[in-house]
C-alpha cells in the first residue's frame, strides 16, 4: 500500500470548482466531483435528529437509484432548518445539474455546509453551474478541495493506492471540518472518490467500519452537526479483480480506514484555538462499544480538556469523566496514564480491567481562543 | 410558607465547624450537623460510576440503621480514589464522633469535597473532633455553612417554613458548589434540616422529587463529581401532625423544591468565570424526561455557552443541540425564543408541539475566565 498526503483523482474521476457568491467573500464555494462511468455510493450521515435538506434528499435518492455520478458540494449555506423550501432548493439544484450535464437528477449526491436557517441562493447557484461543469478536469480535485472548506485552516486530503489482483486501485479523500467552529460552520464533509471493483455490500460495510474508527472517533466539542456527510463513490475504472465482503476485503478496508483515520486527525489537527492534539486510548475494556464510550467521555470533558491546556496532570478530572460514562468499572481496576502535557502530542492510556477490547479517540484542548472565537461568530 | 434567605435552624438541631488543617490556608474545613433526637435521612448521591469513599460509607449506615443523628463534613480532600485505605479513613471518622458523642458510628453520615486521590489526613481529623463537638450550638450553623465551601465565593443558605395542622415547620438547606471549578472541588453538597414530622416513604419521595426538579435540572459543564450528595434530615421537633405520602405532602414538597431549587439556583450564580445566568425552558414535549433531556442538551453545548456569552444570538448552535438530545423531532414544529443577550438574565424558550410536558434547567455561560481558572488549578 502506498500512501500520497495529496487528493490525486482515481481513473474515471474529474473534478471542478467555482465562486458561485454564496459565501460573501469572492471565495470558491460550490465543488463538483464527477464520474465518467456510473459508480455505486456508500454514505454515512449525521445522527442529529434535525437533519438538513441536503441529507433528506440523499436518503430519497439513494432509495431510488443505484448508480451515481456526481457529488454537488456548496458551502457558505448549510441549508438546515430551512423547512419545505429548503427541500426544493436542494432538490432543485440537482436537478439543474443533472440537466446540464445529461444525466438523472437522482445520480447527483448533495451536501451542504456553512450558516443555519438562511434559504440557499439557488439563483447564483443555477447561474454558477454551466460553468462549473465546464470546469471538469483532473487538476480540478486541487480547486474542489479548497472549495468545500469554511472556517479550515489547511486542506484535508490524502490518497492509497493498493495492489487487487496485479491491478492498482486507488482511494482519494478530500474532507472538510475545523471542529471548534460552531457547528453551522463545523460540519464535517468527506468525499472519497475510488475506482475499486466493489460489491454493493462490501462497499456499504467497508465505510461503515472506516468511518466508526475515524470520523465517529474523533470529537472536538461533542456537538454533532446536522450537516455531517461521508459519501463513497466506486466506479470500477480499475478494472481489478472484484472486491466482495469475502474477497479481497481486508486490504480495502485497511486502505479505507487509513484514508478516514488520517483525514479525521486533520480535522483535530485544525481545531481552531486549538493548542494540543489529544489521544485516547481506552484498553482491556469488555468491547469496543465500552472502551469508545469511556474514551469520548474523557474526550468531552470540558475540564479534562482545559486541564489539558493548562499543561496540568489531574488524574481526578479524568477519573470523575471516566465515572461519569456509565460504564460499571472498578476502581482498583482502572490504570490511568497521561504522557508529559507540556508536548503538543499527549497521550492519555487507560486500562480498564473489564475484557480485551479497546478503541482510540482523537480531541484537542479547550482553550480561551475557542471561546473568543466563538463567541465572536455570527 | 415563609422563606428567609439565611440558614435557620430548626428545633433540636445544632452545628459547629472548625478549622482541621485539612486545608492548605488555616480556613474552617470540618463541620457538623447535628440532632438532639433521633431523625430519620433520605439521601440523594451522585449517578457518577466512580463514588467516593464517604458515600460507600453512608450507603452501609444507610442498610443497617434507621436513625441519623449527625452529619460530619470536611473540605479540601474528597476521599475519593483512596481504595480501601479510603474506606477505613471514613468509617474512622464515623467512628471517633460517634465515641466522642456517645452515640452508634451507624447514626453518622458523612461526606467530603476536594482533591481527588489523596488520602484524608485522618490525625488531623481525629485531633479536631473534640473540639468540633464542644462547638455544637443554634448559632453554628453560621459556622458550618462556610467550612463546607470551597471554590464558592457566596454561601447557598435558605430556610422555609410552613404551617402544618397550626404548627411551625422548619425546612433549612445549606450548600456548596460553584460548578465551573474542576469536579474535584466542584462538588455540590447539600444539607437539608428540618423538624418535620414526616414517615419515611414521605421524606424519600419529597426528597426525590426536589432534587429531580433542582440540583438535577442545573448543569455548568456536564461534569458529575464523585462526590455529589444531598441528605436531609427529618426529626420530627416540630411535634406536627404526621407528613404522609397521602396527608400534607403537597406542601411539605413545594417547600422542599422551593428550598433545592433556590440552593440550586445559587449554585449556577456563583459559577466562576460566568457573566451569564441561563434559564432553559422546554415545553410541549411528551414527557417531562423528554423535556429536561432537550433543555440539558441545549445547556450542555459549548457553542450555545459560548454564543450567550458572545451575546450572539444563534439559533443554529440551539437548533443543532436540540437535534443532539436524541429525541425525535419535526423542524417545523420547533418554535425557538431567546431573550436579548445583553442582559445578565437570559431566557431560551422551545416549544417542541410533541406534548404537554415541560422542564426548565439552569445555566451559566462558558467564558474565557472558566478556561483561565481551571487551566491553572492543581
Amino acid at each position: 500500500m502506498k500512501i500520497y498526503k495529496k487528493a490525486i483523482l482515481p481513473r474515471g474521476f474529474s473534478a471542478a470548482a467555482v465562486a458561485a457568491g454564496i459565501k460573501r467573500s469572492q471565495k470558491l464555494d460550490l465543488a463538483l466531483f464527477y464520474s465518467g462511468l456510473p459508480a455505486k455510493a456508500a454514505v454515512q450521515f449525521t445522527k442529529n435528529k434535525v437533519q438538513a435538506a441536503p441529507i433528506k434528499i440523499n436518503r430519497r435518492y439513494l432509495k431510488q437509484n443505484k448508480e451515481y455520478r456526481a457529488i454537488i458540494v456548496n458551502s457558505g449555506n448549510a441549508n438546515c432548518f430551512t423547512g419545505e423550501s429548503g427541500l426544493r432548493d436542494a432538490e432543485q439544484t440537482t436537478r439543474v445539474l443533472a440537466k446540464v450535464m445529461g444525466i438523472k437528477k437522482e445520480s447527483v449526491l448533495i451536501a451542504s455546509t456553512g450558516i443555519i436557517g438562511r434559504r440557499l441562493p439557488l439563483l447564483k447557484i443555477k447561474k454558477a453551474i454551466p460553468l462549473l461543469v465546464k470546469g471538469l478536469s483532473r487538476g480540478g480535485i486541487d480547486k474542489a478541495k479548497i472549495a468545500i472548506r469554511t472556517t479550515d485552516t489547511i486542506t484535508k486530503e490524502i490518497t492509497a493506492k493498493i495492489n487487487i489482483g496485479n491491478r492498482i486501485v486507488t482511494i482519494c479523500g478530500v474532507a472538510k471540518g475545523a471542529g471548534m467552529i460552531a457547528p453551522n460552520l463545523a460540519t464535517m464533509l468527506c468525499f472519497i472518490l475510488t475506482d475499486a471493483r466493489i460489491t454493493q455490500p462490501a462497499l456499504n460495510k467497508a465505510l461503515k467500519i472506516a468511518v466508526d474508527n475515524s470520523f465517529n472517533c474523533i470529537t472536538v466539542d461533542g456537538c454533532m452537526s446536522t450537516n455531517d456527510t461521508v459519501i463513497a463513490l466506486a466506479n470500477g475504472a480499475s478494472h481489478s479483480n472484484l472486491i466482495e465482503t469475502h474477497k479481497h476485503f481486508p486490504l480495502f478496508v485497511q486502505a479505507l480506514k487509513i484514508v478516514c483515520l488520517e483525514l479525521a486527525k486533520m480535522i483535530i489537527q485544525d481545531a481552531e484555538g486549538a493548542t494540543k492534539f489529544i489521544r485516547i486510548k481506552v484498553g482491556q475494556a469488555r468491547n469496543f462499544a465500552e472502551a469508545k464510550r469511556v474514551a469520548l467521555s474523557i474526550a468531552n470533558s470540558n475540564l479534562f480538556k482545559t486541564a489539558a491546556y493548562g499543561e496540568n496532570p489531574n488524574f481526578g478530572r479524568v477519573i470523575a469523566a471516566i465515572g461519569s460514562s456509565g460504564i460499571e468499572t472498578k476502581e482498583k481496576n482502572l490504570k490511568i496514564k497521561l504522557s508529559p502535557l507540556h508536548k503538543k502530542d499527549i497521550n492519555v492510556s487507560v486500562s480498564m480491567k473489564n475484557g480485551k477490547a479497546s478503541a482510540v479517540v482523537y480531541t484537542a484542548d479547550l482553550t480561551p481562543e475557542y471561546i473568543k472565537i466563538n463567541a465572536a461568530y455570527n
